[in-house]
């Protein structure tokens, strides 16, 4: 077990590595904590949970909406829940998202924590403290920037993970790659998914790496002003696509760094697409789907990242070095349009 | 008009007195901004918003619900509002307080501003960054604690409010001077509500004091551990019984107060409890109510105050002088079921 404090925005988060779930109870008390969880996590690991108060959501992203955050605050009520509550998410990032919207708001706020089970949600989705909800198509749209109190690793959760959730996490751990760290990018060219399915120890570390490349953008710029903007490479094309195509967040995100190391070639003379689109392949991810360009270029205008008349874009200048690139509206038109 | 910047937990607020309605544009611009008011404030002062683009509520605490705050949401979409969009609330408390909610939750948190229309918005409601809706009758269940970019006090508004909006306020003001501020006391004794509705430099200067004493506690302690405990004086029994009596939030705190004073009488050795029934009585506020004390019991154990099986009471030592008091729930069921 590896424990590290970190002060992002002035909370201090508590990360704990390397543990497994029966860690929870030295991080809160069961009788004021509640389980937030969803049918598919609690069918896996509901025997874990055992003795604590727990409330199960519908599985997916298509339940992460505000009618799901108001039937958590009426449990809540139900049980009594108070001021001195800890809420704690165990599951994916809708788990932990409706958990830290709901735990922002409850009384004003109570003190969250997460136990990501997915790949994705521990190296991206449960870090950073961004939470909310869906409003229909228009992802996060309605939420808060809030940190837990703290996190909690256990990558034996990720053994029962299908394929597709591999593949997911391993989208943004390449985007990670690709903006900020060279090196990794080319620990990640010399294996390919099964590697790290089958060897638990590489797989702990490049979570733990993962885990805190993320950690340290977030702490620099916590309510991204600056370097955080990073983190949405290949996101602005992806949330655009991902819910219209009913694709799985990896795969939107692994279509829009494609078309982001285009525009980046385009735009910024960048030489290396194809190792990123070969790097995307290894690790099982589509590198094109099908979609309708104008509708996705319609749903882009309408993402919270437009400001006006203008799409600040992540592009990228080589592997491990990316920038933000305010592209208008019209010659981003153009430029997908000409794909 | 008299400007002043507050910094309240690291945000900066700006304070603009004695300014008219019309001072708006130079706080934010026209076409980045969205005014959210009600039907009664738009009836009364409607005009004065023309060529601004305006989300109008049902007025009253009934609808400070999470259904008006999604309303708000789907209609600040329809409008293509983004992250640079100001929020400009224009009301009561009730569309300060759901304002300021939208406002911290679309996007992740766009700026917002309060132009309060009450003189209970203008003393209380506006100041300090709570906001939030109801669920069923248990209040402001739901929010957050993040502070307005600013705040324009133009107390012509007042000028058409009806009798029972003054005396709400004066709840407040009267307030105020018992937990922190002995002279302001004096100065309502030896005053009455016909005084400060005739007397316009008066009233200009009683807002802006009370204003001030407000913001003053919430810069020491932003999110209630210690001293802005005390600004729930009288709130406790009061939210406990607003809903379920459909009492005014003035009167019900009023009612409060006087039970407050008792129960500091009994345990604190509290001496003045008639002169702070004779100034409520000054200012046309009831000092009883007719209400079942088993049932607001009930409530009081599920408001969000409540922390375990104790009650952080506010009790007064003298006019000017509060403290929390906790109370084990049992001596205050005895204590108050003996009135």
């Amino acid at each position: 077990m590896i424990q590290q404090e970190m002060v992002i925005a002035g909370s201090t988060v508590q990360y704990v590595f390397d543990a497994g779930l029966s860690k929870l109870s030295s991080l809160c008390d069961k009788k004021t904590t509640v389980i937030i969880t969803d049918e598919n996590v609690f069918a896996a690991h509901g025997s874990k949970m055992k003795g604590w108060r727990t409330i199960v959501l519908k599985p997916g992203e298509a339940y992460k909406q505000q009618s799901a955050i108001d039937s958590i605050l009426g449990q809540l009520m139900e049980m009594e829940a108070d001021r001195s509550t800890t809420l704690v998410g165990i599951g994916g990032g809708v788990v932990t998202d409706m958990t830290g919207y709901a735990g922002a708001v409850y009384m004003r706020g109570v003190r969250t924590g997460f136990v990501p089970t997915t790949l994705l949600a521990m190296v991206d989705a449960s870090i950073g403290g961004k939470n909310g909800v869906d409003v229909g198509v228009y992802k996060n749209l309605v939420g808060t920037i809030r940190q837990p109190a703290f996190l909690l690793f256990d990558t034996a959760l990720l053994q029962t993970l299908p394929e597709l959730e591999w593949q997911n996490g391993f989208a943004e751990i390449i985007k990670h790659a690709a903006i900020k760290d060279a090196t990794m990018f080319n620990d990640l060219q010399q294996h390919d998914l099964h590697y790290f399915q089958q060897h638990k120890a590489a797989l702990k570390q490049l979570v733990m790496k993962n885990a805190l490349l993320k950690t340290s953008v977030v702490k620099k710029d916590p309510f991204e002003k600056g370097d955080r903007k990073l983190l949405n490479f290949g996101h602005t094309l992806g949330h655009a696509i991902e819910n219209d195509q009913q694709l799985s967040h990896g795969y939107a995100v692994a279509v829009g760094m494609v078309y982001a190391a285009h525009l980046s070639q385009q735009l910024l003379q960048f030489k290396q697409p194809l190792e990123l689109i070969q790097t995307i392949e290894q690790y099982g991810l589509p590198t094109h789907a099908a979609f309708d360009m104008q509708r996705a270029l319609y749903n882009m205008r309408h993402d919270k990242k437009r400001v006006r008349d203008v799409m600040h874009f992540v592009l990228l200048q080589k592997l491990g070095k990316a920038v933000v690139h305010p592209i208008a509206i019209k010659q981003l038109e153009k430029l997908l349009l000409s794909h």
